[in-house]
């Protein structure tokens, strides 16, 4: 399949926008809309969080109810979590204004916010920002929506693919945020997907939780989930395809075009990850079970000893052993293989002695490590990806307030 | 019972101290001895890393067979963890070295070992070493034995109790060391406790393990778990007192000192943790279950999220929310009470409108922070005690190589 990859995004039959309402204090954008022009089929998945915000509530059950939608309105700025049932309520007066200004029925419009936890909605804020957002949508605005719904990420993230399907032209975009409480489980930030394709919600969804389970969920910066996660994929068969169904070939070209889309955001979402300087793939091989290497891949880029050596560029392998022995998984440590960037430094739990630690040094101070631990055990493998910890997130993270 | 508290350590019948044996590129003591006058019953627990270091593995064996035991050989600087056969060699030729300089049997020395793990142990330093430490170990050179035990740490940690059981007067005394790769798991630090008491290896245990798990197993720096962490008891039986039998009013007491002495110890590692500035303490009652709060506490103490925002003196209670619904245990969110130092600031899973953040932030600014978390599900209750994540946590651990 023919691929064509680009940073920008643009969805026959949708509009995007995004404007600033006044909830961030620095005046950037803060309120995100995207309107399919026709009923779109939609699925999505959420964070797995006991805590989770009225927005993710609401959304996930207008999702399962399998029903087409319109649009997504999205605040940044104020998660409007653990507010009771003011914020249920504030959730609901966003999602009737919105309907109200796109002529669309309430139950045909989903919600998302990200941001602090525990400070009320500023509703009217959102409410009086709508009429002029609905206004301003429009097919080539997707990039405003992207800057309207990040918080403490640096860039914005936008990603598209374009492919033929039977004859038909296909594209699948979408948007995504991220930065801090950042760890693989459902979705664990926010993101937006577009497709003109035509396929039933169902299918849809099968499609969305396969991709995400390989991209967004294998994701981590700092272990942490949020109570606001979610990722929604829209479709509104303007490509005119015949409806992709399960199991077919353009079910595979579909799925394998998302991963794309889908892998790029959530490498976007690492790399711009809160103080990152590194992006660091962990690649568990030679496990008994992918579950067994997707909990030992986890736990070290979990480590803060592992994220910090990371960060000063040391190849410090032991911590890696320790983290590897601490997961709860069992492995055989004489066993165990470790190298970085291609170059084996721990052959059968043992450092090799004819390693330049100088190179090796050199080699970790690059943008981009990769760390390969064999397990020799099985045949199972998993990848995770992560950033290093630098005193950069200390930073983020002990100044920003509630 | 009335306790006598020092944070100097002297124990009827044992002789200790360090010495500079040269592992240590700095200079400061790296090599720790503690010996028995006579025989002394052992208990230990190790660490449930799967990686473990050989001293861990040798130790374990030694006390499980129950034997007495007449010394500990502790050198910092070099964990002589994930060194293969080579490592198990080495920490055989110490404890042969050491047991010829004291005359005694080697199958009656223990050995534990701290600091860069994978990296050859430099035996011949030690072996050098220990005739001159074996010469020099006294009554009065516990503070000795405390710094060579020593890795990040900045203070030595010592404590001991005395009481009186039946007429008799019984000391118990010990050392520790921890700073980073801190979590609750068994043991996971090193800790060295003596007493003239006379009780059996296996009461000795029981004591043990109760008494780690209030105190040692609360803690937590990093959620790191060490390949190398022990903490042994020792008992000489040189107060004359009828030996401790389980259940009996001798044992409770024999408990409670015991307890005090590793809470006092557990506490100053905390105090210590890399790069810390606050004591935290994270009290989660209302739990369906001893273990729920254990769990939930745990999350919350090892969010770097909660970490950081504790740096920042932010009652960022949003992140406890956060942290508390991605534990793995079912809660009730809006049943959720929250105070920081007393101050309730959440209320059924909502923040109270008339909190004063102004004055709260000045509460949190200062050395010792108290968290209650009230869950209101149940009678349970667990504290974990942390520190928050700062600046040299990562400058620390960025910096410290293999």
């Amino acid at each position: 399949m023919k691929l064509k990859n680009s940073k920008s995004v643009q969805v026959p039959g949708f509009k995007a926008g995004g404007i600033a309402c006044g909830i961030k204090k620095n005046g950037t954008k803060d309120l995100t809309l995207i309107v399919s022009d026709t009923p779109a089929a939609c699925a999505g998945v959420f964070t797995l969080n006991e805590v989770r915000a009225p927005s993710v509530v609401l959304s996930e059950k207008m999702v399962k109810s399998g029903k087409p939608i319109r649009a997504v309105v999205v605040n940044s700025g104020n998660a409007n979590a653990c507010t009771g049932k003011a914020g249920a309520d504030n959730c609901h007066t966003v999602l009737k204004e919105t309907s109200l200004q796109l002529g669309v029925r309430d139950e045909e419009v989903l919600m998302a916010s990200t941001g602090v936890i525990g400070v009320p909605l500023p509703v009217e804020k959102i409410t009086r920002g709508i009429p002029h957002l609905a206004r301003h949508v429009s097919a080539s605005r997707w990039s405003y929506a992207a800057e309207g719904i990040l918080t403490t990420d640096l860039v914005a993230k936008m990603k598209s693919v374009e492919f033929t399907c039977a004859g038909k032209k296909i594209v699948i975009g979408g948007i995504a945020k991220g930065s801090g409480m950042i760890a693989p489980n459902m979705a664990t930030m926010l993101g937006f997907l577009a497709t003109n394709a035509r396929v039933s919600a169902k299918v849809l969804q099968e499609a969305l939780e396969i991709a995400v389970g390989d991209t967004f969920n294998r994701i981590t910066v700092d272990g942490e989930c949020s109570t606001n996660d979610m990722v929604l994929l829209m479709a509104n068969g303007k490509a005119g395809n015949d409806e992709i169904k399960p199991g077919s070939k353009a079910f595979q070209e579909f799925l394998e075009a998302l991963t794309v889309v889908c892998r790029d955001l959530a490498f976007m979402i690492v790399k711009d990850g809160e103080g990152a300087t590194r992006f660091v793939t962990i690649q568990v091989r030679g496990a008994k079970s992918r579950n067994d290497a997707e909990v030992l891949g986890k736990r070290v880029a979990n480590s803060m000893l592992v994220k910090t050596a990371l960060f000063g560029a040391d190849p410090n392998w032991g911590r890696i052993m320790g983290a590897l022995g601490d997961a709860g998984v069992a492995i055989k440590p004489e066993k165990v293989d470790i190298a970085f960037n291609g170059m084996t430094i721990v052959q059968d739990g043992s450092p090799l002695e004819d390693i330049s630690l100088a190179k090796l040094r050199k080699k970790m101070k690059c943008r981009e490590v990769e760390i390969t631990i064999d397990l020799n055990l099985g045949k199972a493998q998993c990848p995770t990806y992560t950033c290093d910890l630098s005193y950069d997130y200390v930073r983020i993270n002990a100044e920003y307030t509630t």
